[in-house]
């Protein structure tokens, strides 16, 4: 990352990467590591998002992308904003202060960070920046990693926004290819929610979802009994709004 | 407002405040006003938002409440981060940066402002502070007002927020009295949408809720036909929560 522009010392960015790959929820961290030059030893070893600070001249979300960008290579990724986090000790702890003084990039003692979120399909992007040690971490695993400054507390927050809004807006098929298996489906969400769904049930609710259209074809060239194909009308699902969620709820 | 906490120059609070007074929704709107000493010419004459700087030493929650209080008198309020507004342009127009020069109180040219919002019944509070010129508008007058900063678009993303969360979160049934009538939920569910409803389907939907539920009593001391009085179970609302929402939608 070259810096030309003024980044502005009390403001940064941070981007939960959620990313599905047919299996399971990934999140994407980087690796932060700080070594004693004269011992060796290791004093930090632990993982943050994937954020840095904006610009003085640039506008907020334009810096979520470009951060994004430089720091992995994604490009034309959907980020949306969740939360402002600006407790007054976020950055505060020792290890977080050894770390911003080594950096010595003139960031304040108090930062507030801005959430971004996004659900992308991992399989279709390439880490491409690897010597800067990112990686996907299953979600389980990621509760139980070292984590910087307070992100664990911004992804655990960024899940929860993720799993409410999977519930009400259709962002899961996006996800999927354009046809799909029940099944299919099916693992997107237990993934999503970290539990397995009974498979009757889920079946029942779907039936009941005319926005989700049954094709008259079947899988192909697949080792097992070929299943059923089905697709995501974006069209009945705007039109059928009102009368599902009704007025109120 | 006694300023013994050193600013942050860069960040502030806005909130977006709807009062609903039984008849219509009201925002919440502080008056600002420069006059030229010299000609007596007003300058600047239109509306903001209730907001202002955090402090060095506060969390960003806090400051929300303290600026709050501070212009209103209001305390125990609710209210919920909806959005961060930082655009590089949105307060250097030439009006609103002649009032930050005014105020002279170290300002920085480019403020991000988080969003607070909250949906209160208008009838309870006082307006103590009036010496400030804080003003509630119906939300149809307060679309055609003139605005400082962004806070007209500000005040319109609140609006589409709080338009959507009553559609899934039972925020409404706090405005109403413990026992309501049919007409008074309907009044402000149309106040919040901005929209009459017709009365028949709204009927139909409510009887479909279980959480609403019809008492075996009705208004009394009214000059018309006293009405049936319902109640809003929030025990039965979470309980019912998965089946209405289903995994999905």
């Amino acid at each position: 990352m070259t810096i030309s522009h003024k980044i502005i010392s009390n403001i940064s960015v941070d981007c939960v990467i959620f990313g599905f790959d047919f299996e399971k929820l990934n999140v994407l961290l980087v690796e932060r590591e700080l070594v004693d030059e004269k011992s060796g030893r290791i004093l930090i070893k632990d993982f943050t998002l994937t954020g840095y600070h904006i610009f003085e001249d640039e506008d907020l979300d334009k810096a979520a992308y470009r951060i994004l960008k430089d720091l992995t290579g994604f490009e034309n990724i959907y980020l949306e904003q969740f939360t402002v986090f600006g407790k007054t000790d976020r950055v505060s702890n020792e290890k977080d202060q050894i770390w911003l003084t080594y950096l010595n990039q003139g960031f304040s003692e108090r930062i507030l960070t801005v959430g971004y979120f996004s659900l992308i399909d991992s399989t279709k992007v390439t880490l491409s920046h690897n010597e800067r040690k990112i990686h996907w971490f299953p979600i389980d695993e990621a509760h139980n990693l070292e984590w910087a400054f307070d992100h664990k507390q911004i992804f655990m927050k960024a899940l929860e926004v993720l799993r409410n809004k999977v519930r009400t807006e259709p962002i899961a098929f996006e996800l999927l290819p354009e046809r799909f298996t029940l099944t299919q489906l099916q693992k997107l969400y237990e993934a999503i929610y970290g539990t397995p769904i009974d498979k009757r049930n889920f079946r029942k609710k779907i039936v009941q979802m005319p926005f989700i259209v049954a094709l008259k074809v079947k899988q192909k060239g697949v080792p097992h009994k070929p299943a059923q194909l089905f697709l995501f009308s974006r069209e009945v699902f705007e039109k059928t709004k009102k009368e599902r969620l009704g007025f109120l709820f």
